[in-house]
């Protein structure tokens, strides 16, 4: 096999045999195929896509590369989640526990942030203690027992998409929509999960910012799930405006610990229930509503459960940022305009993410919104807090926020938050 | 700058501004862009291509990558010809000493073979003592004193082509016509010759298989010369035959000599003198008839002035293959087709040619074809002369020449050898 005759097939347009696709995954996971000439590919498909067949040989290939973890003899059904990232989005820390506290286990593996999406990994952090690099005998263990886990992804969970994700990062062939199903999809059915449910996020601060584009991502991952036999469907929805009231490390898992006790702010309240929903009936619990679990404390014993089972102690208060600026309302009126993306990179800014894998981040850092889109402000009053220990990263953050705020002198409705839904 | 804007400006279909392209071949140059970005943005040409203001620029940027060499003061006009490469051309050989005794200076910068294609180098290399690693100053001084020179190309002429072309070879993004007339005019360009003739090959030994795509070449080729002062016309011309009777380096230097003595084979004289008149009407030289140069000598004292000036040794015979392996006429009747493609391959397994800039080649080896497309045959007459040193090497180039003779029992006209004309 010859990886020039791989990417000539491609490029003129052809089919990649099943063969060409097992040969090149592995020979550029272990380094007989050069960078070069991965690239060369990766554009090729970048300009002509993959099929259906292609397309589910690819995700394969890319679990071949690793181990996919057997978790049919832990007890419950399995079912995870999955985000494509956005501004605000905690969803996985109040989600994971309440799923587990309605019957099902969750097997989520989750990652860090990188640019001004958080992620679910450096928001558990924050609490002293709390690890994820979880054995597959320990992922097992705990859903065994308590049904919730959030790992990190160990060297044998698709090892060819992180050398693949990096590629893709420097090379301009990250916004191709199979490379991104195969990337997504080939973690998700390695970690063992037997359904998923995933939130396709569509606006400014979502990697997709069209809905139509968001759904035909949606339709290829579900169908790539359907063809690795996992149960998979797809909700889309809105990220032009940041979720909840918090974005930052720290700050959110604060706020998603309001959602566990009862409280916390209505879209994500909503959100968790649907994805919730949509998880417990992939598994055939439709029977349990997750909405009696955030009331009467069993997710938030599960939660409990879940840090614990990790090492994390929730005795200790979190860490809160030295200083906090607060950015007031100009006009009295409806706030009309909150935006995601500027939101989300005054975060990063502030030092909530980072810009390239091996920075460093805050914990306390971030933003509060006092007001969401919809909500009525008056002149003068506190909108946003800034969080920050290091008053020179200011500047650059308010930058960011330059028009991400707009308040109209009429009335303006919320946000719709579930834009459609594939299965 | 930034690499990754310039790979998405090409890949989304945009145009590269002056400064991208500019900072991009010198970034590259200088290793600060790696391969795999550099392979992005090629494989993004080869499907966006580049207008014609980016690849004037984008050859500019070639260019500049070294030195443009002064010619202007060696007394006479300077123009070179380039071939984009056939199975048994040999005709800068006779067509550089052929022009210089026309009364120009030809400043010809030649490279070695690799695949099915000779090389010039190789080729001129098969005389004892002949060396063409000249300094810009020697080649000024032979171009003032006798006008021909056949140089290999120098660190400094173009050498962003060369990590350029390396990385297209391994990465399947050698087809794209802007990145195959940059590469080859950056290089004739950055010689300093004042006239150019392109020698545009179509044919199943040819890079170009089709008329139309041959005639895009050389139409952006001409075109790239004007933008850079350099008078520059082509010729079509037919590759789906072989030319002349020999294939192989030092059968082609004999061959050549012939010619240069007023003998040799039909097409070769033609054609050269096709070339030989084009590149005398670019530089006001249209009066002088270039068969009168080859009927009375001067043409082969140029070629021993200019062998001598580069140390060749005229007075030793050029070495023979120790071995000969005849291939018969299968049938009675006229010769309608020897696959220029099936010839050049069988020569380059016989040694002829090398599959790795690094291989070695042999100066012997090659194929001596007794009769061409249009001849008269008979059964059982010797029609090929394989010559071969490594006995081992003749199985793959037999297998090479299946299906590459065909004999008519009508009668065949001889290929017509000009197609077309750009200028």
């Amino acid at each position: 096999m010859d990886a020039i005759d791989v990417i000539l097939t491609k490029r003129d347009g052809g089919s990649l045999s099943d063969e060409q696709i097992d040969w090149f995954i592995a020979a550029y996971t272990d380094g007989a195929v050069p960078d070069e000439q991965a690239s060369a590919l990766l554009m090729a498909i970048l300009f002509r896509g993959l099929d259906d067949r292609e397309l589910a040989r690819w995700t394969q290939a890319m679990i071949a590369s690793g181990t996919r973890a057997e978790l049919a003899d832990v007890g419950r059904p399995t079912v995870d989640k999955h985000s494509t990232g956005g501004v605000g989005d905690k969803i996985s820390l109040i989600l994971v526990p309440l799923v587990a506290a309605c019957g099902a286990a969750v097997p989520q593996t989750a990652g860090r942030g990188l640019g001004h999406t958080g992620g679910t990994i450096d928001k558990m952090e924050t609490i002293p203690g709390w690890r994820s690099s979880l054995s597959a005998a320990e992922v097992a263990e705990i859903l065994r027992t308590s049904g919730a886990v959030i790992n990190s992804a160990g060297p044998d969970l698709a090892p060819a998409d992180g050398r693949l994700y990096a590629l893709r990062d420097i090379t301009g062939t990250v916004e191709s929509i199979p490379l991104i199903a195969s990337s997504i999809m080939s973690k998700k059915i390695a970690e063992g999960t037997g359904a998923l449910v995933l939130d396709v996020k569509v606006g400014s601060g979502a990697f997709m910012k069209d809905l139509d584009q968001a759904r035909t991502l949606a339709e290829t991952m579900v169908g790539l799930g359907a063809a690795h036999d996992v149960r998979t469907s797809a909700l889309l929805t809105q990220m032009d405006v940041p979720l909840g009231r918090t974005a930052g490390n720290a700050l959110e898992v604060v706020e998603s610990v309001e959602v566990l006790a009862g409280g916390g702010p209505s879209d994500v309240v909503e959100l968790t229930l649907e994805l919730a929903r949509e998880m417990l009936g992939l598994v055939g619990l439709d029977a349990v509503d997750p909405a009696d679990a955030l009331r009467d404390g069993r997710a938030m014993d599960a939660w409990r459960a879940m840090v614990r089972a990790q090492g994390g102690d929730l005795t200790v208060v979190l860490p809160r940022a030295s200083e906090i600026e607060i950015v007031t309302a100009s006009a009295t009126g409806t706030l009309s305009r909150l935006d995601a993306m500027g939101l989300g990179v005054a975060a990063w800014r502030l030092g909530a993410g980072r810009a390239r894998k091996q920075d460093p981040i805050s914990a306390t850092a971030g933003i509060v919104w006092r007001a969401t889109v919809g909500d009525r402000v008056e002149e003068g009053q506190p909108l946003l807090e800034l969080h920050l220990d290091d008053p020179t990263r200011l500047p650059a953050a308010l930058e960011a926020l330059a028009g991400a705020i707009e308040i109209s002198p009429d009335p303006v409705p919320a946000p719709t938050l579930i834009l459609d839904r594939v299965t």
